[in-house]
């Protein structure tokens, strides 16, 4: 089986979108409530995926997308703390319908009602919700709140760390990934998820939080950011600082997909990054839509990249397609078994 | 000849780092006025460079490095427009002199004094003072003077026009480099430099800042930040967003130097982005120090890395080592014929 570890829910009816709305409205207008959950018929959620993702994962040969709500749309800058509860709630409940009417292809992972200046302690409730209640087996995890002005504590502060004590006893991994940019700098997905890539990757080689939490998972999205390229300076920096080499100071912890958008790229990965530490990802269907003429395929359909690096043996794939994703996401054998009983 | 076109003068004499202490001193004191400039004689100068930058020129094989102050100690965050002007004039002066010194080893680049908040247009007077009085031969261009919170306007906003006016009747290029990180997320060398380069792409990719200025050049150091790695994301989002292929869009205005530390990198860099592109660079003595034990030479030895390129003609070699840089710094062999008469 083939598992993407990295699918976004982003072909939502639009009801979803009007409740945002509807959300959004209450704030500007200075009132306090949720608006009214949004009615979405499993038909609606059917008809969502079938032409997208699922389309996409008969064609591509991809067997199980670890799936959760849309990054971009997470919008954790939006309003407070209950305001982004109940937006990663109807969020999540949506994810979860779509597990449970297509138990073969979807598998949650969470939106974390986060908010600029909010303790990370109050995302613990959703996550509990969605791992114990719903058979979710991972969250995503925003380390830019405040959407491209980068306000909170860095990842390694121990502002998250009653968070990820809660992590370490459901045993789920995180996705680092940022949401929209409000920061006319930085657009969404061609520089602020990169960047929040690179920027956590850094935070993790500064600091001594796998020493606090040697269990603890990351994932880190878009083939790591920049960091795969910049693997001698990572390595030469880690030196410099008298840190311990990479694989002993956090590869353990730290996992890349391969959500990157051209053969050479995932050449690279798959031969700096050691192989144990790639989950295969195609982020679809997100930041790339279009087909890339130099290919005649899509640019997100990774697993094609996958299969043409030759340096890669049939092991080395097994593990990429599949062992790292079962081993990262420690819960997924559990959930995939309970599932078929 | 080879020419490191990204090289930086981080082996100042202490005096240099007391009048900055003065200075900060001053504006923490809430006093105008700037300290008496530092006195550093030619013998000191000589000195600071003879044991580093010259010594590795002389070991490496490269011939000339193009030159420019400590990025970041720009740090333009601190004080106004006047403190980071009278900065700027401190920065580049000892650059001048190091050029006149050893008019075979260096040619300068000029530091910028910018502010946040404060119009380029408060840079024009120091640009024309370098290039005109000094024969300096482009400048560094700091996409976010507040350090890491990215508060000024995109470089492609028209608030950059007037700046981007001198250096196109002037015939400069500027490397777009940010400095010092005063956001705890954002690990300079590590995350905020790479972060800054690949903004600073997405920027360019999603405007038309080249049709108002065609001869408007740009380095973007440290091979270009997560871009080439992600060359399949950008050439997919521009195609996405209806915007011209990107050689088209951007690759006559906009070029890479090769400061990436391990051959993969360098590698990749060479086979995604086309070989006119892409400036020599090693960054030395910079952001990482140390030797590689994987190969026994430093990190930011790049020449070795280039030279091991198997797919390089020798013709692309001179381009990278030589002809682009001469295209791109078109005020280079001007320069170069004026010392020589």
């Amino acid at each position: 089986m083939i598992i993407d570890c990295h699918g976004h829910y982003t072909t939502s009816p639009k009801e979803l979108d009007l409740f945002r709305q509807q959300q959004v409205a209450l704030i500007d207008g200075g009132t306090r409530g949720t608006p009214t959950a949004p009615k979405i018929s499993d038909d609606q959620l059917r008809e969502s995926v079938e032409k997208a993702q699922l389309k996409f994962q008969r064609e591509r040969g991809t067997g199980l997308t670890i799936f959760s709500p849309r990054a971009s749309g997470m919008g954790h800058h939006i309003g407070d703390g209950a305001v982004s509860e109940a937006w990663a709630h109807v969020c999540n409940d949506l994810i979860h319908r779509l597990c449970a009417l297509y138990p073969e292809n979807f598998v949650g992972v969470c939106q974390l009602p986060q908010t600029p200046g909010v303790p990370p302690t109050n995302s613990i409730r959703e996550l509990e919700r969605c791992v114990k209640e719903f058979g979710f087996i991972g969250c995503n995890l925003n380390p830019d709140p405040s959407g491209g002005y980068w306000k909170d504590p860095p990842l390694t502060d121990r502002w998250w760390y009653p968070f990820y004590e809660k992590m370490v006893e459901l045993d789920v991994p995180a996705m680092i990934h940022v949401s929209a940019s409000c920061n006319p700098n930085f657009h969404a997905t061609g520089a602020h998820y990169i960047n929040g890539d690179t920027t956590a990757f850094m935070q993790f080689l500064t600091s001594d939080l796998f020493k606090d939490f040697p269990t603890l998972k990351f994932i880190i999205p878009h083939g790591g950011g920049a960091v795969p390229y910049h693997w001698g300076r990572y390595r030469g920096l880690a030196q410099d600082m008298k840190r311990p080499p990479l694989k002993e100071l956090l590869l353990n912890n730290v996992f890349f997909d391969t959500c990157v958008y051209h053969l050479p790229g995932i050449e690279l990965l798959t031969r700096v990054v050691p192989i144990e530490n790639i989950l295969f990802a195609s982020e679809m269907v997100g930041a790339v839509k279009g087909i890339d003429p130099e290919t005649g395929y899509h640019f997100d359909d990774t697993k094609r990249y996958i299969d043409a690096v030759k340096t890669l043996s049939e092991a080395d794939r097994q593990k990429i397609y599949e062992a790292n994703a079962r081993r990262v996401f420690s819960r997924l054998d559990k959930q995939l078994a309970k599932r078929a009983a």
